[in-house]
């Protein structure tokens, strides 16, 4: 139950976030639509990919395709409100990636898969549907840039895993882990927070 | 039978769009093959993995290939004459994008899905050549531009899906449900149909 | 065992190569990782979602994320020193291309696989890394390119068929089929084999 929630949350969350992308790249209200299903779905359709689940499941239960095309309906209406709260979308893009990191997490432990496995195809599940939405938008990934995403993930998931690992219950555990990579994304937004890039080669006289 | 003939249609028709993309794209003769083939049969391996059909259909049966190859290397040896038949290849797209929405959508039918998931994964079909297509040559694909793309392709999958609802003969409800497609997809490039696109936000003092 | 060492060589030439290309993108050291790992680990998850491997191998068993990570973070340290050595990354990638070809096809064999999908998933698996690289960074795929590439690998995985249609041990062949695609490929980087390109259609009175 605390688990549906979250996830729809989580869908809610990423289903805004690629209509604003579509949004600012001019795209039709169609265009907006099928960013928002892509980003919302595609990381949960990658992970019962991963996992062998035949159709995935976002793609046999019609109330996921439903709260995604009405959200991003609801952001094409009303985006310059949005746009304002610029903010309020980096919260929720954050909890979206905490969300889908940690339940995928659960969802692979429960279908299965190996502790190791699970943290893998949950943090897989929780990059994947920002990935597709910048790919389709010919942007280089998010979680290729500057930002801590993909270690902010991976924490998510491995909290998950531990909590597995040591029997605790599973929705406690799922939230406060997705509280944990709420968390450090915000306070790496926040802070600026960035990793080291490579010093540039030498490559002259100069 | 019926069912074939269009299939394979639709397959000259996508590997006809992929080849001559590359060819525009100053590829060589291996690469306008290789996104010819991956344009072509690109939808159809997206729908056999997330029915869980392993490996998937044109991976296992020749002919596919070879249809798709020689199409490619046609349009390369003959290109100029094909790019004069602009129009006609615009028809060839459009009926490809019928054929496989639709004829996915009967082959997840088939393969056991739910109504509500094989009109998803038919329309995934239908759309995902293209989309490959559209990413590997670094372009906005298609299906998230002007035209009326992804809404003709789920049209004719929910006509597939209401024919098997009332239990009509699937060879006839497909064939219709193309036609239905193409004439969508003809309309609209015909009489420039688009979406409308958000307003811009209000993001100064202009 | 034969297959494992060489198995492994390719996981680090891949690895290699695409944390070289995110130096080369400025990316930070995650984005090294990230970027390593995808090249690396992507051939052989698509390989395993064809065949309907569930969970994908590498996603079971840690020493291959392990050496792909290990890979990644020497090539972030020491990339002046790699960059000079840009010949021995353009050997490495070649290796990486054949072993992943070539060890894919007998992988798909051992699976079930006919000969005829086994060639076509094994050339996908040995393709596919280097893909995902080129398009997460924005590039037009090497594939898709000037050079001879998907040719190279699919003469590997076609050696491979043939010695498994004469019953020849598989260890010994794959093994000489990926000297032949290495081989292959370092010739064409020698002597700047290039495939034809189409000329150049008449689209106006010049």
């Amino acid at each position: 139950m605390v688990l549906t929630v979250l996830e729809f949350l989580g869908l809610v969350a990423f289903a805004a976030s690629g209509a604003l992308a579509a949004v600012r790249a001019r795209l039709d209200v169609f265009g907006v639509i099928v960013l928002g299903l892509t980003t919302a779905l595609g990381g949960g359709i990658l992970r019962d990919v991963l996992l062998g689940i035949h159709p995935p499941t976002s793609l046999r239960n019609w109330p996921y395709l439903a709260v995604c095309a009405a959200t991003a309906l609801i952001v094409f209406a009303f985006h310059p409100q949005v746009a304002r709260l610029r903010r309020a979308v980096l919260v929720a893009d954050a909890l979206g990636l905490g969300v889908f990191a940690t339940a995928g997490t659960t969802l692979a432990l429960n279908a299965g898969a190996t502790v190791y496995a699970a943290c893998l195809i949950g943090m897989t599940s929780g990059i994947g549907g920002g990935a597709v939405r910048d790919l389709l938008l010919r942007e280089i990934p998010l979680v290729l840039r500057k930002e801590i995403y993909a270690v902010a993930a991976l924490t998510g998931s491995v909290c998950v895993g531990v909590g597995h690992a040591l029997r605790l219950p599973a929705g406690p555990v799922t939230v406060v882990a997705a509280a944990v990579v709420v968390t450090i994304r915000m306070l790496s937004l926040w802070r600026h927070w960035n990793a080291p890039v490579a010093r540039p080669a030498d490559e002259g006289p100069s």
